[in-house]
């Protein structure tokens, strides 16, 4: 039994997720619960992903932390909302009456360590996958069975999207509590198999505005972002929820890259302005737009980008509009960085990745250009590459990550897994 | 008489203009009628101003136009528009039975020569000037006195708002021919002395999307665009012309920033987007709110600006709100391009110029970096310099035209000054 044990332990791993539909804005800043809904795509976790162990014991003294190696203050209030949270759902289940396997454990302290598989460097939002994972693992050890969307979400809004693979929907709810602010999966990982995803990794100098103070600053100061969440989301939500279940990626595209631009038109209008994409995100926004058009026979318009072009049989969407791209081969996502992220179907990763490397030639060696799913390298036309025009801009985009869309967080039954070792304390960094 | 003379000849100058609340899309392409009301400071001609010359002669064979030297084709559309117009007046004003001093001149062509005093490569919307200038001339060799919002506003929208010195607002009006869409002074250029404008040029390449395809789209395409102009402006021009009246430079200061941001927001959610700043511009507005948190003895906060300041005596303002600037001392705004232009007050001039120098150190020698009124150099204190911080951007910003309100279109009555010589036909170059 687990209570003879001297130390519960157990490892699980959660992934990144990516917004379609993007969160910006809380109503309710200590529940973190948010002025819209919102809608990802879960990332795998081949590439990206979030290690977590957690362990208890009676002999552990304190709650302790290890990120990364380094022992962090646990003290810290989302990191205390989280483990409040988990020990409140955890007596609840007792006091509901279930038999329980850890009597004792809600006196245990926990000591938690997480890792994660992707340089931080890389200005890839960890905080999702992060308290996914944590919740996991808390949830796992403290034997909790039931939703762990609050857990997640008051370590980070968005971490309550990673509790599920594919394609997940974060409903903001409506009451004060909080109780129906919680992630759904929309559509399971295997649901779209053709789907790629590609992270452009953007080279910058400095650190963007954090997002918990950028988010604030807009709700207190942009009208556009009121107006956004009321009267033009919900709409959004339910044409995106549609587009994925029907697998249309014509009008997926096109949705995902509106609401990343009006995202940032909403940082924009923040007093004082937010800008996280920078003139190498911009480079990437008129590459993908001018990549479409080439596909579309269509000619560059304003922005350098297409006009309306006749819709290839069976692209017709609902999002479909004057002046829109049509035969969308690429579409473009940004969070509260410069880094891009482009959804495309497998039939165009090679194709796409070959402009970027024309538009964007690799300062390291190749190899080291291309991370994650294999692609093999194929020429580029002279045609669409007179179609990207634009002088290359060499060291532009540091790497790239191939990845595709992934299951949620799983549990590691080998213990050779386990971050912490018999003594509660993390193992020498393998 | 003028019917004796073989050649009516008129030259005027007209200003540039740069507004404040900001005009961005038609709801009539043909008419040029705007979706929302606008307001715009008119620059001095000492720095920035159209020169044109308008020469109507028995013995000319079609109409001519020659822009800084080079013959145009007379015949694009706008220039057409302008010239139908105009003789619309001038005929209108005969059949109401003013005598008039130009008998057959309605049958003569007009020969019309314009020149800039400002490089067009400076990135400066030149066109509100030149069709302010060409209407104003028109009117005067054709004796016309009506209003001639209409005549200009055919030409380029904004020109109309070149049509008067000091404060200007263009009411979009709401009749269908557009005739209550026309310009008026808000207050002369007398009124507010201490007043400075900065014109930052900033170097870049490419050219960036035109604005008349880029609001189209933007009309097309943006539901913030639609809900700014039609919830938003309204309440924006009460407020500005208030601010202008009061000369309340807080208040002024701030509702410029916010509606260029907004602008620029606008843009963002164009689909596709469309990006006029690029990371100079940004790093502009950057140094604008360092350089107010600085004297506003505020924190940085999001965005590497200032959050909530104590406001000092008297800078109470109507808009003024949570997490905003206090203390301002200079205020940006960017129309369809990179260039920031900058207002600030007199005894603010030197400082800031020493700020921009300081993050933008240039390239070419310190004369040619500075244009326009004279700036004495002042040294920057080691607390400014810290406050700016980020590391200086050399050769960001190509120079710098000081200038500051100025008045109306002017008739030259000096012959000397007409670029048409008694053949009709342009001057050698000066």
């Amino acid at each position: 039994m687990a209570s003879e044990k001297r130390l519960e332990v157990v490892t699980c791993t959660a992934p990144v997720n990516i917004a379609v539909i993007k969160y910006w804005g809380k109503r309710d800043e200590e529940l973190i619960l948010p002025i819209n809904s919102s809608l990802s795509v879960t990332l795998h976790q081949d590439q990206l992903k979030t290690t977590t162990t957690a362990a208890i014991s009676r002999d552990f003294t304190e709650d302790r932390i290890w990120l990364n190696g380094r022992e962090e203050d646990v003290g810290q209030p989302r990191l205390q909302a989280c483990l409040r949270e988990i020990r409140r759902l955890a007596r609840k289940r007792r006091s509901d009456g279930h038999e329980d396997p850890l009597p004792l454990s809600l006196s245990y302290k926990v000591h938690v360590a997480s890792v994660n598989n992707f340089p931080t460097a890389a200005g890839l939002a960890s905080s999702a996958a992060g308290y996914a994972c944590l919740a996991y693992a808390l949830a796992r050890v403290y034997g909790v069975e039931s939703d762990l969307s609050e857990v997640a979400r008051r370590g980070s809004g968005s971490a309550c999207r990673s509790l599920y693979g594919g394609f997940v929907e974060w409903q903001m709810g409506e009451r004060a509590d909080g109780k129906d602010s919680i992630a759904r999966q929309v559509a399971p990982e295997s649901h779209w198999p053709e789907l790629r995803v590609l992270i452009l990794v953007v080279s910058t100098e400095k650190k963007p505005t954090g997002s918990t103070a950028g988010m604030q600053t807009s709700v207190e100061t942009s009208a556009l972002l009121r107006f956004r969440a009321e009267a033009l989301v919900p709409a959004r939500m339910a044409e995106m929820t549609h587009c994925v279940r029907e697998r249309d990626f014509q009008a997926f595209g096109q949705l995902t890259m509106k609401d990343s631009n009006q995202f940032h038109a909403t940082c924009m209008d923040t007093f004082p302005p937010i800008s996280y994409l920078n003139d190498t995100s911009r480079r990437i926004i008129q590459l993908a737009h001018c990549f479409n058009a080439h596909h579309g026979q269509t000619k560059a318009g304003a922005g350098g980008a297409p006009r309306a072009a006749s819709p290839p049989p069976g692209a017709a969407s609902p999002s479909r509009s004057p002046g829109l791209t049509s035969w969308l081969q690429v579409a473009y996502t940004f969070d509260a960085g410069a880094n891009a992220v482009i959804f495309t179907l497998d039939h165009t990763v090679a194709e796409f990745v070959a402009a970027v490397r024309h538009s964007f030639p690799p300062e390291l060696n190749g190899d080291k250009f291309l991370k994650g799913l294999p692609v093999e390298p194929v020429p580029l036309s002279d045609e669409l590459k007179a179609a990207l025009g634009t002088d290359p801009t060499p060291g532009g985009i540091k790497y790239i990550i191939a990845t595709q869309v992934g299951p949620g967080p799983q549990v590691l039954d080998d213990p050779g897994a386990h971050l912490l070792g018999p003594d509660g304390l993390p193992k020498a960094a393998a």
